[in-house]
């Protein structure tokens, strides 16, 4: 058997009930904190785990599928169990090879942006800005913006870096630079949320340039669409 | 002090530890349960909880606040703790009288979609079908699908009625046949994901035609946009 566990957006205390109690009965657990990173302590709820990394999740999951036929196994995965596609290949390979599984799901940043007073319904596709240059989540951010959708863009994590608000901030102005269609600027109005679920979150909205010194991590940044006024006083009491 | 506490998707087994940490030393406990079902019984968690109608949500806020500035107040919420604006509210009310406050999130049909095996990137716009005529859903479906995105559909919840799915379909076709953008037909492979979270749980990706007679509760559909091959093979493996 294997289970598929989220373990929420920071720490050991946002794991749901029922998936700390499968993660005990397991004779194995495994922790994945590549995608994404997680700070909890599984040994304070009485859980011992094993780091997986990534190269393990590509390349071993055959030997993760081959243990679940013979013993319960679970897979803690940060934030909610299913947002990375790496995930969802566990669980095909587990279906291909009979090996019964079940999902359990916790928090995420995709419902948690609900905290910035945005309507979650009116969100459209979400980016991630990566160190490399590309135009992709710009071109995002003009598909959104044609059907009045907020972004949410995800900042790169790399196994030696996490990028910044503020790095996250310029790479946007950039691009704007670069392909110039105008869709945002230095007083464009964005929120930044970092550290969602964490007692250090920062949570603000403001103009990009009065953000441009803000280097925290573990961020994301939204450009919103045109505003609700429910939205709008929510935001102008952050 | 006042805490808004998500309670996952389906049960007490979804409530994250924190949240059960906090609920358990708050002196007044309410359970919100007009905006969405939930099938909890806080009682096997050593939880004593009164039910929260939404006439008090929006006529007695007030009063919850007055309660937070004298005593622990806990709200629990099903799904995520901010999806609807109602709770927003909340949370600005408790800003402007000073109340100190804490949101901690749980699971949500909005990052639960992950395991339809469609990436959650790639969401549009959320539309809710209601039993009232209105093109409202049909106009996002439209949107999203200019931008290649998927478009989840949640379905109508009133106090004496649950729609099906079939209803769900059923009303899709006919927004189709009044506005005839061609955006869907029978022959449209749509997702079903009903009772996320519960081991009831109905997952399905077929044709419309092929779906009408499902008559199950608290589901979504899911319109899908454009498909990655992962997104296919995983969606065929259903």
């Amino acid at each position: 058997m294997l289970y598929l566990i989220g373990a929420g957006l920071w720490d050991e205390g946002d794991i749901p009930l029922k998936g700390i109690e499968a993660a005990k009965k397991c004779q194995k657990v495994y922790i994945e904190r590549y995608t994404s990173l997680w700070n909890g302590n599984l040994g304070k709820i009485g859980i011992k785990a094993e780091d997986f990394k990534r190269c393990d999740m590509e390349e071993n999951v055959q030997n993760v599928i081959k243990e679940a036929k013979e013993m319960d196994v679970a897979i803690l995965v940060p934030g909610d169990a299913l947002i990375a596609t790496t995930h969802s290949t566990v669980i095909l390979e587990a279906k291909k090879a009979g090996v019964k599984f079940e999902i359990i799901h916790a928090s995420s940043i995709f419902s948690a942006i609900g905290e910035t007073g945005l309507q979650i319904y009116k969100f459209g596709k979400t980016a991630t800005i990566p160190y490399a240059e590309t135009e992709a989540p710009y071109k995002i951010l003009e598909q959104n913006l044609t059907i009045d959708a907020h972004t949410l863009f995800l900042l790169d994590i790399t196994p030696d870096r996490l990028m910044t608000c503020s790095e996250g901030l310029k790479k946007l102005l950039e691009m704007e630079a670069k392909f110039g269609k105008r869709l945002l600027s230095k007083d464009t109005k964005v929120v930044v949320f970092c550290r969602a679920g964490s007692p250090e979150k920062v949570l603000k909205y403001d103009k990009i340039s009065n953000l441009l010194d803000l280097d925290c991590t573990l961020c994301t940044i939204i450009i919103p669409g045109p505003l609700h006024f429910a939205e709008k006083e929510y935001l102008e009491s952050l």
